[in-house]
């Protein structure tokens, strides 16, 4: 199989397709998974979150311990980040996901709250972590993965996403390390 | 990097951590989580899976076109396994998580009836698919993902689990394709 090309980040961001009124009137879902229907612009995709995170960390990223993915989309990249790393991949869900002793943060939603989890012992203190997930919006998942991070005494690295959307200032709600991402929608 | 070790089936089957009474009294679960605490691990799962489809599949893993990954623990593995395989990656979750217009169905659960969808258009008449999902047990939302792909009228090449609960006699619900696991548990 002859290497392919990789996609720049323009034709990865024409890939992704916005879907108005989802999940509620008003909000324009910005869904990744069409880009998921090109081998090539995944594994692209895969090397512009790596590339960035060297750009970030320079020679601190051979220090990279481990990669908190966010349920679900997360999941689908934080694996490979991982292996390219040389890292951990650690699970944060949705309180009742994880089986075993789990560490708990709580963040507000639109309505009422909600509560993530990360495995006991699976963040180890010093360890030096990147979050990632696929979109930043208001921030309060990233921000509670964050507090999961401190709580188990690792230390963040940087916050990574796909996309940002740049008008709900999510970003502003992380603390402790970089907050990078590769696609930006500015309304 | 010098290239890593793959690990072998027993080594990786050595890391998962059984959990008993969890999500409820009675049920033992099988926890994959802590093979992502070693990148050679999910390195090797990914091509212990690869390896697997191959044999399976024979000359005919060339033809396969999609990869279907089953929310949340199926989108660890899917995306990798979709790159190595030049094939599409299309996600299957419950039922309001996606996007867009999608196709459904339902299956029993121990209390009442879930519902799981696929994004239409995102299997395509004819296209070759294989189902995987980290675990199998009563077989419930493996064989509603097989609808889901017959529905899109695809063609199940195979189902493929890391783990299967062969006491559960879940395969006996799936159709259309070879049934295939890697690590397996009696009891």
């Amino acid at each position: 199989m002859s290497k392919p090309a990789v996609y720049d980040l323009a034709h990865i961001q024409s890939l992704v397709r916005a879907i108005p009124d989802f999940p509620h009137k008003g909000i324009v879902f910005q869904d990744i998974f069409p880009i998921f229907q090109d081998p090539v612009a995944i594994e692209s995709l895969t090397l512009h979150l790596l590339t960035r995170i060297k750009e970030t960390l320079g020679e601190e990223t051979n220090k990279v311990d481990v990669v908190v993915g966010l349920d679900a989309r997360g999941f689908l990249f934080g694996p490979a980040l991982a292996i390219h790393l040389g890292a951990a991949f650690v699970p944060v869900r949705k309180q009742g996901k994880l089986p075993g002793a789990c560490t708990t943060a709580s963040y507000s939603k639109e309505y009422g709250t909600d509560v993530l989890e990360v495995q006991e012992g699976a963040i180890r203190p010093g360890q030096r972590v990147i979050i990632i997930d696929d979109l930043i919006a208001t921030g309060g998942t990233a921000a509670a993965a964050g507090e999961l991070v401190r709580k188990s005494k690792g230390t963040i690295a940087m916050y990574l996403f796909v996309i940002e959307l740049l008008f709900l200032k999510g970003r502003d709600k992380l603390e402790g390390g970089s907050v990078e991402s590769l696609l930006h929608y500015e309304d």
